[in-house]
């Protein structure tokens, strides 16, 4: 069966970097933990001296409350049904939550017995959620709900998604400044009346390729763990720096057609795809052995999904020796979703 | 969180319906359960009178020949690093194989110790995996591979997927019918050397459109049990043969964008995605009640997905009064790929 396989020293290596990045431009540093969903690449999180984490969804808070980690972002705005469980988990760590909109800060305040932290979801231009920076009315709203205790007012938490479909590192470092910008105005707005509250971003495309964090004081990035192929694309990361691909053994070949089938399809790599000289490609096979993945012979993209069947572009000589039995390693074009995918589900 | 919801009562009834038109129709019928990948939808085929399944997978193979299930093809080529597995199955169950390579071929009967069948995978057009119809050098060179004992050769066997990017269900049915003449010629073609071979097709699409299956002997769908969006908008479904859903709730609102935030993203969904009106969705909101889901009130298309996330358009009046804690369902485009992702993966 397709395999997920980590490369451990790369992770920590995108891991240290990170943390040694956020230490010299004195940035807060809580990264997402969506990405790896796993306790043991926590543990290497850990070990570089990181504290405090994001999540995305309450089971995987519990999830990582459970393997000991104090302080948690749950940076997806509150669930309502989901209240009284958020309000459990605050009375068992540090944790902060999201609103954007006031019925979620009603619906936990209700709940709450303990205190929590809440960052309003600010929307920069991503448009997936979050309040709009002029909608201040809202964000009013949202702080007077709220009241002072048991609820912390913590400051303005946005991910500017928008720089995944940039066109260039200079779009993405556009995005970034204007993203910046925005937080910069709403925190001097709002710091009079609420000390001590800071701003959030976290998209990996800015925060690996950005220097200039002037108006951030957090950053939670995930994805940059793994890395994948669109982060490649992106030129967030260096081939070099992908830490995660799925071993997936060769079952047919055609070489009439230049292609050959790969037992690895959507159930094992999502159907994320990425648009490569116009054709959407959902991974790209590289050369495996004992364990370890090298670098790209040619453009040996997949080029269909099905299910279980993935369909291989055999346009290197490498790709075009394949025989079935041989293994390939596929860089994802998302690791998060791929390991997803193949990770542990522990927590479900 | 989000939760996959079975109709127990319209799946059944599409179970019935393919029984029924199997018997009318004098085919064998050999339903993929790839689609459900459980054990108790699975008895509700054999309360149906099904005795024979297919499977895309070895683990899949063996998880209901753990329940029970007596007779399972396994429609993927065979993975060579599993052919040890494969043959021991063999020894459990009566086993049909699949190749498309004289490789795989060898690498089983070097293992096998019991009888199992093949099939021969023919590409009928789809270009995912299978001998050419015209690569009759191959099929001989399988053929002689095997030889008679333990190997039994079954017959043709094809996936005609091309249906499911058909434009019109004419075109469909066009398919559908140079399939079947496909698979008889061949059939016909080894016919003497070969008593007692079959022919075998499995899309959705044809085997719910079809009427005339003539050259045919066997049909393997699976999708049908219960239908998604995608077969709805090829044809192959009524709305209310569809029989499952994801009990979503609404986490945001935003009426600015009219559009609203729901708890499922790729990780519930996946990420495929259909064209309607030139947009790619990937999923439609309906009321959900009860338990119930009912009737779409409009176009109220998840137009963009990440992990968690998933962006609906409330294009209809009832989905622009959805507020923060009410439940949609969301019929999903492909539901393979949501039930493999929210349903059971008890066998991994």
């Amino acid at each position: 069966m397709p395999q997920l396989i980590i490369s451990e020293k790369k992770a920590r290596r995108n891991i240290d970097l990170f943390v040694r990045k956020a230490q010299n431009l004195n940035l807060l540093f809580r990264p997402h933990f969506k990405t790896h969903q796993s306790v043991q690449v926590g543990e290497w999180f850990c070990e570089a001296g990181v504290t405090a984490i994001t999540v995305s969804s309450l089971p995987m808070a519990r999830k990582f409350a459970g393997a000991g980690w104090k302080d948690i972002t749950i940076a997806f705005p509150l669930n309502l049904p989901e209240a009284e469980d958020y309000a459990q988990l605050a009375g068992e760590i540090s944790l902060n939550v999201l609103f954007d909109q006031p019925a979620q800060v009603l619906a936990f305040r209700d709940k709450l017995k303990h205190e929590a932290g809440y960052f309003i979801k600010i929307d920069v231009g991503y448009h997936r959620a979050g309040v709009l920076p002029q909608q201040t009315d809202i964000i009013d709203e949202i702080i007077n709900a709220a009241g002072s205790c048991p609820l912390k007012f913590k400051g303005f938490l946005t991910h500017a998604g928008q720089t995944y479909s940039a066109k260039s590192v200079e779009e993405i470092l556009s995005i970034h400044r204007k993203t910046a910008n925005i937080l910069q105005n709403l925190r001097q707005q709002y710091l009079r009346q609420h000390p001590g509250i800071i701003t959030s971003t976290g998209d990996t495309p800015s925060c690996s390729l950005a220097t200039d964090f002037d108006g951030i004081d957090e950053i939670r990035p995930g994805n940059f763990v793994f890395y994948d192929l669109m982060q490649l694309q992106l030129g967030s990361c260096r081939f070099d720096q992908i830490a995660a691909a799925v071993a997936c053994p060769v079952v047919s070949v055609y070489p009439e057609r230049n292609e050959a089938l790969i037992y690895g399809g959507a159930v094992h790599l999502s159907k994320e795809s990425l648009e490569v000289n116009g054709t959407s490609v959902y991974g790209l096979a590289v050369p495996f052995k004992d364990g370890e993945w090298s670098t790209p012979e040619g453009e040996d993209y997949l080029l269909r999904l099905s299910q279980e069947h993935g369909i291989l572009k055999t346009q290197s000589s490498w790709a075009k020796a394949l025989r079935p039995g041989d293994s390939v390693a596929v860089i994802p074009v998302h690791s998060c979703l791929a390991v997803d995918l193949l990770g542990n589900r522990d927590w479900e």
